[in-house]
C-alpha cells in the first residue's frame, strides 16, 4: 500500500480487478501438467517466463507479481487520471478496462482465451449508475476494445448485441478492429491445444474445466466528482468454450451491474453461476433493500448465494460514498483500488 | 372467468402471457396507416382478418378476441395437464411456452418477427426455482421451439448460448429444426417489408418504433406438486432489429428468474428497459428481502423502475403459493391462468 498522486481534492474512488483463481495452489511446470490436480491456473502462463520458470513454487513468481502489481497500478492510474479532472466514471471505467484489455497478460481483449473452434471471442459490458443506462457486446471477434464496443451501444437504441452482428455495428462506429493474430498469444494458443486434444465431454465438463480458465476476466468500478458510479467488465470467456457460449460478464444484473442508489459491482469467476443467482444486482438489491453496508451485501452474495450453487469467483463493488469492497471465495484475486484519499492498492491473493 | 376442470387435487397453478401493448388504441386499416399515429399494434396483424377488418373499430374484433382467449386457454391446459399429473414445473412451462411458439399468432417460434435482414432469430430462457437451474438462447434461428433448446442448455455446463453455436448445439441435441418458410407468416412478411422500406436512423429508432413491435413475446410461470416454481419466456424479439440485438427474454434476472424463496416471473415489453432494471430478479429481490408482497413487488416494479426508464410493458409473475400476479402498464396484455382452485381465467385488455 502507498500514497497515491497528489490528487485528493474530488471525492473520486477507483477499483478494478484482473480475475480470481486459486493461485496458492498453483503448481507450474510442463505445460502438459498444469491440470494436474484439477487446479490450473491459466494466469500463471501469461507472464513470459511462466511455462517451465523454475523459481516458481507454490504461486506467482517475484517478477510476475510485480508485473501484475505493475498493470493493476497502470490500469487505475488511467482510470483515475480521467477522475481527477472531473472526467465521468464512465470514462474512468472504459480507460482502465481497456488498459487492461490491451494488456496480453488478461483474459480480455488481445490475450484473450480461445474458444473450441479457436477463436477468440469477447463479451464486454458497461453501465452507468444514473438512470441506469448500459450496453454490452456477447461473442464479437476482431474488436481491439469490447468495453468500447459495448460504450457504444450503450448510446444505441439497444442494451445488448451479439455476434456478428456486434462485430458490425461495432465496425460502423469506427472501432478499431484487429486480425486474429492480434488477439492470440502463444501461450493461449498452446493453452488450446492442450485443451483439445483432450476428450471433452458435450454433456459435461468437469468442474475443473470450468474452474481453471475463466480467470482473467478484467474489470473496473467507479465513483466521479459528480457522484455517479460506473462499472465495466470485459472477458474472453471460459477457455474452449462451445456453442456460442456467454457468461456473466456482458450481462446486465449478472457480471455488472451500477445504480446510483446502492452500488457498482464488476464480477469474475465462474460465469454461469453468476448469471443464475444475478450476482451484480443482487449485491445492489441487498444495499437498496436490506439497508446493509456494501461489505455485507458482497459477502452476502459470495459466500452465501454463490457458494451456495458451488461455484466461486470474486466481486469488486463500490459505494456512492466511494469505499471500495474486494469479495472472492478463490484463495486470490487481482485487484486494486485507488480510494478517494487516493491511497493506491494493489493486491493478489485473498490474505493481502 | 369459467370454472376449470375437476384437477383440483394437488396445490398447482400456472399462469401465461403473449404480450403487452396498447390495445384499445389500435386502429387497423391498411397496411401503409398501421403505424400511424405512432401507436401500431402488430398483433393485430396476425389474425387472419385483420389487415382490413372492417368490424374493427377501436380494438379487438370479437373474432380475434376469441381466438386469443382460446390460444391462451389451449396453453394453459398444456402447461396444467402436466401439474394435474405430479408433473415438474418446468415441464408445465416448457409445455405452455411451445405451444404458444407453435401458434403463429404470437412473436415466438413460428410467426416471430423478421429482424433488419430478414431472418427469424429467437430468443428463449428457462429457469427452475429450486436451486436456481437455468438455461438459455439468444439469436437463434431455424430451431421449431426455442423454449426446448434453453432447457437443453439447462441441463449442460452452460446458461446463456447464443447465435450460430447455438443453433449448432440445438442440432446436437436433436431438436426440431425447419426452414425459414416455417417460421415466416405473411403478415411478418409485410411487416418487414414496411419496416425496411423506411428510413430507419442507426442512431435512434423513434419511441414509436421501439414500443410497437416487441409485443407478442409469450411466456409461462408455474407452481407443481412438490412446491418448485418455474419461468420460462420465449420471443422473436424487436421486428427490424438490427446487429445481432438481444432484448430482455433470454436474460437471467431481466425476462425470466424463478427461486423458490419468492417468486416466478416471466416479463413482457421493451426488452432494454427490462434489461437496465434487471426487473425478474428486481420482483424476487423486493419479495425476498423487504417482505412485500408479490402484487406489491410488481407493481413497483412495473409502475416505479421500468416507468422511471420511461419504458413498457408487462410481467406475469407466481409465488409459492400460487398467487398470480398480472402487472402491466399497457393497456393491455395477452394473459390467463389456472389458479390453486382449477379456475381458469383468461384477459387482454387491462380492466379486465
Amino acid at each position: 500500500m502507498s500514497k497515491g498522486g497528489p490528487h485528493g481534492e474530488p471525492r473520486v474512488a477507483i477499483a478494478v480487478h484482473g480475475g480470481a483463481g486459486r493461485l496458492l495452489r498453483a503448481r507450474p511446470g510442463p505445460s502438459t501438467n498444469v491440470r494436474a490436480g484439477g487446479r490450473s491456473n491459466e494466469l500463471l502462463a501469461e507472464t513470459p517466463r511462466a511455462a517451465a520458470s523454475p523459481d516458481v513454487a507454490g504461486g506467482l513468481s517475484q517478477e510476475q507479481q510485480a508485473h501484475y502489481h505493475s498493470e493493476l497500478r497502470r490500469a487505475l492510474e488511467a482510470g483515475h487520471a480521467v477522475l481527477a479532472q472531473s472526467g465521468s466514471s464512465l470514462d474512468a471505467v472504459v480507460a482502465a478496462v481497456a488498459l487492461l484489455e490491451d494488456s496480453p497478460g488478461f483474459n480480455a481483449g488481445r490475450g484473450s482465451v480461445l474458444n473450441h473452434e479457436g477463436h477468440v471471442e469477447m463479451d464486454a459490458c458497461i453501465m452507468h449508475g444514473q438512470g441506469l443506462r448500459s450496453g454490452a457486446v456477447a461473442g464479437v471477434r476482431g474488436v481491439r476494445n469490447p468495453v468500447l464496443a459495448a460504450r457504444e451501444v450503450m448510446n444505441s437504441p439497444y442494451v445488448l448485441l451479439a455476434g456478428s452482428g456486434a462485430e458490425s455495428f461495432a465496425q460502423e462506429r469506427n472501432l478499431r478492429m484487429e486480425t486474429p493474430e492480434y488477439f492470440v498469444t502463444a501461450s493461449r494458443l498452446s493453452q488450446w491445444r492442450r485443451l483439445v486434444g483432450e476428450p471433452v465431454a458435450d454433456d459435461e465438463l468437469p468442474a475443473a474445466e470450468q474452474d481453471g480458465h475463466e480467470f482473467g476476466t478484467v474489470g473496473a468500478v467507479a465513483l466521479d466528482a459528480h457522484g455517479d458510479l460506473a462499472a465495466a467488465t470485459s472477458t474472453g470467456g471460459l477457455a474452449n468454450k462451445r456453442w456460442g457460449r456467454v457468461g456473466d460478464s456482458p450481462i446486465v444484473g449478472a457480471g455488472t451491474y451500477a445504480d446510483n442508489r446502492s452500488a457498482a459491482v464488476s464480477a469474475t469467476g465462474q460465469g454461469e453461476a453468476f448469471l443464475r443467482i444475478a450476482a451484480a444486482h443482487d449485491i445492489c438489491a441487498r444495499v437498496r433493500y436490506l439497508g446493509v453496508t456494501l461489505t455485507e451485501a458482497v459477502r452476502a452474495v459470495i459466500d452465501g448465494e454463490l457458494a451456495a450453487v458451488g461455484a466461486s469467483g470474486g466481486v469488486i463493488a463500490m459505494d456512492r460514498d466511494g469505499n471500495v469492497v474486494f469479495g472472492m471465495n478463490d484463495l486470490g484475486m487481482f485487484r486494486g483500488s485507488i480510494d478517494v484519499h487516493g491511497v493506491v492498492t494493489t493486491a493478489i491473493y485473498a490474505d493481502e
